[in-house]
């Protein structure tokens, strides 16, 4: 079966799914987007979702193209168009079709939106049980990182460096410290404590805000696992106990092995297996 | 009259042109681009433009979609159908159409060409007559900044700022300097020394490598202007002699006022006015 996709407010299969190459978001990257999982073909965490969509759009200085109800409904039409049990929705919304020139367009201009869903274990992941290798990598994205937007050159490119050094991800590193993954959030533990990066530093955002990585440190908190915001080095990484990523797509996974070297025994940590069981719990919980 | 259009191998108007969204050109901002003047119907230091595309598709890890022959017949067959006297002529490389994800994709897939003309006066632009105002920006980019990508988002927004400080164009400021402007080469003239920032910095690409930067420079050179390559303050700006600006669309454009202050006496420089005849006086010779 083919996918159902949306674009702009059309329901068509991916093949026949087509926008115009004026779109700004193909000649400039200009919009932004989100990745909301699906488990038990609900959506998860959507209020999260819309809450960091809405930041993005706006300092984009983008109006929403639609209500968030509808936008959220649009959502649940693709879990029931393509029969979505798990996996993830991505959403992208960009600031629509002119012609090309940098400054916003003068006229008023409809924001465009393409949406596709896309089937895999989130929660049942193998990769979990045995964990993953992550590769240290170039930081090489543009300052204003709190935006999620479709510019995400610098993130293909870190992450292909990651593929060539045989790695499933790769963290990147600016000067002499790891910011987060190219896809992910990062995390470490030493002697029982999590240490991953605040949003900001020196008063510049520093890392996306992850939506996994804010729900992670609420759960370490509730369960009393002191937290600490602040930058780590390589070095201190592969000297970890435990380390660990997020993102909508797995949630949590363990990471076993940094820039080569094992991370503690080279298994997935207790902190890192309990974080994750504790995530997914949690949706158990609400829906029960 | 609509614009006649290239996209993958097919002339269309403008308004038949379309692109499955999953282009990575769409959804990552995954490509590359070029803008080349077209003046008395002919495209104007193309060999140039191959060149630096070449460079950008060789740092993205792409192949050339075609011949660099037949990419130069694509743009004359561009400049015919559309009947283009005088303009520019847009075109993008993009990584092609692939299930989205970070790494460049493990099979094989074509790269996306799209590419349009534009017509606009390039060589009697009322603009270069009484020079334009540029405002003081943010410089946001990423760290690769030689590759001319299409990931523009931090070009857009830094311009609109300028637009929305009623100027024509922006110059970035990182570090207390100026970096170049949002989609032009930045030059000031002092004591009959143009002053411009080198292309690195601490072995670090500082700036697009400007095809009509070069070109100016190469001009200076056999006029005995003096050139200095170092990075100059918006404050060195302000009270310059001149200052200048290049790109593709209008060769060069004196810059009268620089975040609200007069440059000079406030009227185009006579270094700028020489080096703008020079310009374009060099393509007629050419003709010749």
């Amino acid at each position: 079966m083919q996918r159902i996709v949306y674009v702009n407010g059309a329901w068509l299969t991916e093949e026949q799914a087509r926008v115009s190459p004026f779109d700004r978001g193909y000649v400039f990257g200009d919009g932004a987007y989100e990745v909301t999982p699906v488990i038990d073909g609900r959506l998860v965490d959507a209020d999260r979702m819309l809450a960091r969509l809405d930041n993005s759009l706006a300092r984009l200085g983008m109006e929403w193209p639609m209500s968030q109800e509808d936008f959220l409904a649009m959502h649940a039409e693709m879990i029931r168009r393509n029969r979505l049990r798990e996996g993830i929705i991505y959403v992208q919304i960009t600031r629509g079709v002119a012609e090309r020139d940098f400054p916003f367009p003068a006229t008023e201009v409809r924001p465009a939106i393409f949406a596709f869903p896309k089937a895999m274990d989130v929660v049942n992941t193998p990769r979990a049980e045995v964990g993953i290798s992550v590769a240290l990598v170039d930081e090489l994205r543009w300052k204003w990182r709190d935006i999620k937007s479709i510019a995400l050159l610098a993130q293909v490119l870190s992450r292909q460096q990651a593929v060539e050094k045989r790695a499933a991800e790769g963290w990147m590193v600016e000067d002499g410290l790891v910011t987060e993954g190219c896809s992910s959030s990062a995390f470490i533990v030493k002697d029982g404590v999590i240490i991953t990066s605040p949003l900001e530093l020196d008063g510049k955002p520093r890392i996306l805000p992850g939506i996994r990585r804010a729900i992670l440190l609420e759960i370490a908190e509730r369960e009393g696992i002191e937290v600490e915001l602040r930058p780590f080095s390589p070095q201190e990484a592969q000297a970890a106990d435990e380390a660990f990523q997020s993102a909508a797509t797995f949630g949590l996974l363990p990471v076993v092995e940094i820039g080569g070297q094992p991370v503690g025994d080279g298994k997935p940590g207790p902190i890192s297996r309990r974080l994750r069981e504790l995530f997914f719990a949690r949706l158990q919980e609400e829906e029960a």
